[in-house]
């Protein structure tokens, strides 16, 4: 691949051209002047770099320039690269030349404090702090190892549709638009069933594409628009499904670890709980962690009918909540997968247990450090008149399902799959406090814009 | 990687396999009996092989499940691979087992010749055969070029949002829904303003998902709902942009070449061609075009206001249809970017070309072969004041585009980018007759089940 349609160098390319003389093209983040030394920290996206201008050693014109720059002023700034230890990427640029594109005035992010709002109505320029820079460029990361890492093991990408056409599951949390004159057409909330199908014409597919929730959620783990990788195998068991997904989150987190220690370190992560999400993962069945809950005294609250709290043990059969899923994980620095919870709280397309009824083969992967559920899959229901009944039992509609009994029909067999979410992957990696954070625009029910 | 969660065999790996035995899993694509014989062609996702049953080999209850087995019966078959100079794939598998998992019954879509009206209906299904497969894989290629190309040149990945709080350009083309307390919020046609924001922030950057037109066009070359790439640079200017079109679109067709040659032999297509998409392209300025179309004679239909019709001249000032743009090309057996359009004829976003106010720093790059245009893109306009002289001039709501003019007054640089259109690249590589085939589950005007 070439590159002739650039000449100039890149920040990240420094080190490469020690002693020698480059053109560098972006943006002032950062000056102060000391007598006859002026510091200029310049961006270009690709990282950050100190250049230092020494007054005697350049035509008074260019020191001239150097004082009227301002933050987030674009320049080219030529000079020779040097080595030195002691800055963050390993050099310093000595200034020799200096082209001002254009003065930036009163650029409204300054390094003093700002409140969370405004920065948002600026998200177009908050974007360029270092700190929401670092988190962009580990997703961009973790969008690549997710992709390589399914490339690379026979998974072929499949995406499935955003327009579904019907709201089989009550429309409540769907994001609905007219179609023409077919009606309404609605927000995928996931790619999974179609991925069934495309898993039976090509083996092991990946769809992964924005997904959409009506949610009135206002958490720091909710987003109206949030992207999702779901994975679909035909052939693979629930075993093969949690082995998978393992594989994943560590390639993931190992892959940032190598790829991105200066973004990491910009951001203040501790990388030794990183290092640490290593295979094996933990693994324990629903039942399991209700027994530990009860045996470690974790209590739920229960309201009564007259309106007051009391404790309880927590009854086998409830979906767990924030507070169980984070008591669980204080034990563990590294993923923990819970597998087989009662069929009642899971979909319809989960598979039962053969050596249980009561319980779906399903299973979701919780991350440390309060991180809460990345991961959620399950082996499907491959058995057409068990999915029927299923289907019936829930009140769901038979005729907008008939395309995905037909996966049942003809050639049905044993299949798994999972979802990620990339943003809370995301958020988890790099440590980041809201999930608003850890995608460029970011869609929740009280903002929509920049 | 591993993949200690499969231990069978997949289909494309069989040529390693030589003279080994090995279990494959998948699905009866087809099957024919000659005296002792028994021809099971089998498909996994990943190929076809033809399985071969020699009954006086095998003990009669194996020769009696493969009596049983119809077309799409998902099947565990147990052999030894033989080298075989004439089959596709290079080897066959001599039967010694078979375990059946599902007898399918009646599967709907037989070799005979199907109405594309009952394949669409059967999209879940169709998606199965050779080449509906064979395309689904090419697809999966072109984005996997695509990601490897922009990741590969420094470029960093920043998805766009889907929500858009603006319909800046008429509602007519757009799709719409409520959004909370918020009023509407409207689906995305174009990440690019997104990524002109980003871009200022990381340098190089690329957006891809997909993309919403409500447009009523009936052709063979729309989709409602489409994938696509916008790649955004600042410092580009428009040569840089057209050299990197050209970059992209090169690497693209050379790694379908290298990597999908099944494929493309299933679909009977002519490599030969794509085997010329070789780097330098064609350009040619608008004005250049419009010469060329006027000294050979290609006329424009024009109305008169009497309702007849004439034949006229093409007129410098209007935009290219799609007669223009197949004239053009029957000069080329590789693709032709134009460049420099009439103002007038572009968006308010192009900046204008300092050599000729008349025109803009646009270009459109069209395939060969009657695949039309594939790509569109510009150098922005980065001065503020005329930024908004042309939003003003066109009528476009300022207060909406604040924090787009934003990136125009604080360290605005020059910058470009372009558009390329996954679906419409994938039926020009493929040779596909229509964009339906294209996309595993195609949404249309008339069309968004199953």
């Amino acid at each position: 691949m070439t590159s002739r349609y650039k000449s100039y160098v890149s920040i990240e390319q420094l080190t490469e051209h020690v002693g020698q003389t480059v053109e560098l093209r972006g943006w002032v983040y950062d000056k102060t002047a000391k007598g006859k030394l002026v510091f200029i920290k310049l961006r270009d996206g690709s990282g950050i770099v100190q250049c230092v201008l020494f007054k005697p050693n350049v035509a008074e014109d260019i020191a001239e320039r150097a004082g009227e720059l301002t933050q987030e002023s674009s320049v080219i700034i030529t000079g020779t690269v040097r080595a030195e230890q002691r800055a963050p990427g390993g050099v310093e640029l000595d200034v020799t030349d200096i082209s001002i594109i254009q003065i930036a005035k009163d650029y409204p992010i300054t390094p003093k404090e700002h409140g969370v709002e405004f920065l948002m109505e600026h998200r177009h320029l908050w974007l360029r702090s270092t700190r929401q820079h670092a988190i962009m460029r580990v997703r961009a990361s973790v969008v690549k190892a997710i992709r390589d890492f399914f490339d690379g093991n026979g998974f072929k990408l499949q995406d499935s549709p955003i327009f579904t056409p019907n709201a089989c599951e009550g429309t409540s949390t769907l994001f609905e638009t007219d179609y023409f004159d077919l009606g309404k057409a609605y927000l995928t909330q996931s790619g999974q069933l179609y991925a069934e199908a495309t898993a039976m014409a090509l083996g092991k597919v990946y769809t992964f594409g924005p997904t959409f929730r009506a949610e009135k959620s206002k958490t720091r783990r909710h987003l109206t628009e949030f992207w999702m990788v779901e994975p679909e195998m035909a052939w693979f068991d629930l075993n093969d499904d949690m082995d998978l997904a393992e594989d994943l989150v560590e390639y993931i987190v190992q892959y940032v670890l190598q790829t991105n220690p200066r973004e990491l370190a910009a951001l203040g992560r501790d990388v030794s709980k990183l290092e640490a999400v290593r295979r094996p993962f933990h693994r324990m069945s629903y039942s399991e962690a209700v027994e530990w809950l009860n045996a470690n005294n974790v209590k739920l609250n229960r309201k009564q009918p007259d309106g007051s709290e009391i404790q309880i043990d927590f009854p086998w059969g409830e979906d767990f909540g924030a507070p169980q899923e984070e008591a669980l994980m204080t034990q563990f620095d590294k993923p923990c997968i819970i597998h087989r919870y009662p069929a009642e709280v899971k979909a319809f397309y989960m598979k039962r247990d053969p050596n249980d009824q009561r319980v779906a083969l399903a299973m979701d992967m919780l991350a440390p450090e309060g991180a809460g559920e990345i991961i959620g899959g399950s082996q499907r229901e491959d058995d057409h008149d068990a999915l029927l009944a299923r289907l019936q039992h829930e009140g769901l509609p038979e005729e907008a399902f008939q395309w995905y009994l037909d996966l049942r029909k003809f050639g049905s067999v044993p299949h798994s799959g999972f979802g990620l979410g990339l943003e809370r992957t995301v958020k988890w990696i790099t440590g980041a406090e809201h999930i608003r954070e850890v995608i460029p625009f970011p869609r929740m029910i009280y903002r929509i814009v920049p």
